[in-house]
């Protein structure tokens, strides 16, 4: 069996004002890269020069749409119906596609952020929005999910494209759920340690949780976060590990 | 010769919170509707709710791209670029389109709102950023230009579809211009007036202007502003006005 | 004994673009107004407009601070922190109190919106968020709680000026908390049903709640919804009910 | 003569998510902080860090009020009336101001930025709505103006409190101008360079224009930019040079 991998990350995260982060050393790493649209981060000028950039690397366009929380970075929660999720990624995803196609290039995949990610992971409502909107957008992009969550299933059962999600620099509780960021060693620092994780859930579904448990996680998509420091020596580590091991890096065709 | 002529207003302007506007009343009237992006006004869900009001009245979708300046209505000029007005009216466009694609329908026009409407109607520069916006969306949508400005000349010469608006509430001046909104007597009160001024219009291309100059104008369409008071009145009487002249309304195929 | 009551609405909640709503006719029939900040409705220069006929009329100024949410119009729930609460109410209360000291007068009453009002009620760390900013802000402002409230009973503890707050267009479950805005008969629409709930609660503090059961409830203001159609009207017939039952109106001093 | 200088930098400008900047490293060396109030950077969270910052290292705090422009990070003009610009001072400065004072200090001074500095520095209209949202936020904060500017005329008439404010990190034009800092050589890189200029200023009230013109310039207090990658060394050098030319440095009292 030939095993493949896409490597993806969020980038177009950082203002117009700011530094441009890591994103000019860290997509040339990438297979995918997920680009915030506005609403947690992000502008037109940001989309315009992000988009410009994975197009130079042949990397994979999607969006990445979120909560509207500039000042919490998407990541408070909020209360949204089913409805509300799917007009917020229709609008979000619909924006990114014209950046896209402007480049020449499609749509590839959508991947939630912050709170929408992980409130969706749980959400039957809220799944169930994002998959009409997914359908919504024509041209099937892929759906990124976190492995054996609620959206897993909805997506599947609907019948859209998935891509089961695992990160590479953050730890899993026993119940599969990713820990959560705030809670100690819930982020792995040491780019070997991060490197093993992934290999080992790519070739055995097998992982090591917090606890010391072994849980089962399948994966066909590795996040990098790109506001970590370590992101582009870990991507570096991460590539040669995957060529290494014989499995193929690529995003979904 | 039979005369052909598309009727437009500004739509989805009203707050979720606030009174949904004449919208309701006023779209059955129209033969397109620019439905705001939420840059002056507007926000996910208002743009699905006029969306769908549009396809459910047989109303062509476009979308009304504005300068970011909500508490300004769009209305304050801002000292932009033309790549500036191009990154707005791709973000814009694209996320009004995929509304318009999820009711089964297409983005058919690309009407500017406000200041953008203003300074491109005298800008080169601003009016190449925006024909590179409309070619990037692909799908030849219409361009709405004030007849006579800059922006006709350069969206002609660079091939792409127009369609020359007129005003049918707003008074002219001489020079062809739209007499400034804050200027006295710059907006017709009377349905009969309005109704003339577009009969005389698309009958004969004159008007006569503020200071009672008799000037030409060209009319692929009228524009009705939703938010004057009396707009769903005079839609009707306009519509009834074009039949008896013989004058077909329809939308741009 | 002698009943004092304060009317207080929600004002300044329209926008710049769209009608100005009720709060020209209403603002005259209130002895307090909560001014929207800036985060679910309201910009400086409503803000401006807000205040300056508030002074005109000798209504008491207060602040109306909301979650950071335009397009839900602070009603949907987010997961924020009491240092988070803190701080969103200390940035829009200063803002509003610039506006007041600027019209000649000083910030008044702190009323929180839509769900932070609804969140803070029932939780103690907001409560102190919330608290923590009164103080912060000086000047004593009354801080507006439902009565019986979590925040009602920190804010007592902790020795803030508070009012407990009562509404007139509003039903209660038998817990004495407001029936949910979308739940069937939330809504009083008949003035005369507000007039009497109102006298009960201000004669004998008993509401007959929506089961029919009687529940005790203290009030120092009534709130009236400042976009709800009837409200002039109710709050023409509430300000004579009063007025007839010897109960003087009057804001806090 | 004993000579006593300011120095300020803007900050408070980095995202809640991104990296804090140079704020922590630059701060120590300052003696007022221009505090961005969340119109082309900040937030309420990024404030609250930044006023803290400054309260430990007895920085003066003042506000940054700027044109709303996220996107263009408030580089972009607008165009707005005097009375626009007074209600975005009033607000924005009402804003920190409560930071301020929760953090047991006051508002020592406001300080335009971007495109709202340079539009005011040339307009007499803007400069009086600038000067009255001064007046009415009370507390005599000290307005930071170019040395010869429209706008340090009309706040002298006006008899409000003044810094006439030089750039160490920018040239001049032979009007006594910035150069636009898109213009080639308008950043001056060199520390050492830098300094000299300043001295210059502050000593001989001379300063060499970029065609090598000698102009004249008055400066009560010397910006650096917090954006710029050599701020915290050219702070340290700046205050070693001051401290060596006997020159006190201090914020306004």
């Amino acid at each position: 069996m030939n095993k493949i991998i896409d490597i993806n990350a969020d980038v177009g995260e950082s203002s117009v004002s700011g530094p441009t982060g890591n994103d000019a050393e860290l997509i040339p790493f990438l297979t995918s890269a997920s680009i915030a649209c506005g609403f947690h981060a992000g502008d037109p000028l940001t989309i315009e020069k992000t988009t410009a950039l994975a197009v130079q690397h042949q990397v994979a366009i999607g969006a990445h749409p979120s909560l509207p929380d500039m000042e919490g970075f998407g990541r408070r929660r909020m209360n949204i119906s089913g409805e509300d999720a799917y007009r917020l990624v229709l609008y979000q995803s619909g924006a990114i596609r014209a950046f896209a196609e402007a480049q020449g290039t499609i749509l590839r995949h959508v991947k939630l952020h912050g709170a929408l990610y992980n409130m969706t992971a749980e959400s039957e409502e809220l799944s169930k929005g994002i998959v009409r909107a997914i359908r919504k957008l024509g041209g099937e992009p892929v759906l990124y999910v976190p492995s054996g969550s609620v959206m897993e299933h909805i997506a599947t059962n609907e019948g859209i494209r998935i891509a089961r999600e695992i990160f590479a620099d953050r730890r899993y509780l026993a119940s599969g759920h990713l820990a959560p960021r705030h809670q100690p060693h819930a982020l792995i620092n040491d780019p070997s340690e991060s490197v093993r994780q992934v290999l080992s859930i790519i070739l055995n579904q097998k992982c090591s949780a917090m606890g010391g448990e072994t849980i089962t996680l399948q994966a066909d998509t590795v996040c990098i976060h790109g506001d970590h420091p370590g992101c582009v020596t870990l991507a570096k580590q991460l590539r040669r590990a995957l060529q290494e091991a014989g499995i193929r890096v690529s995003a979904f065709q």
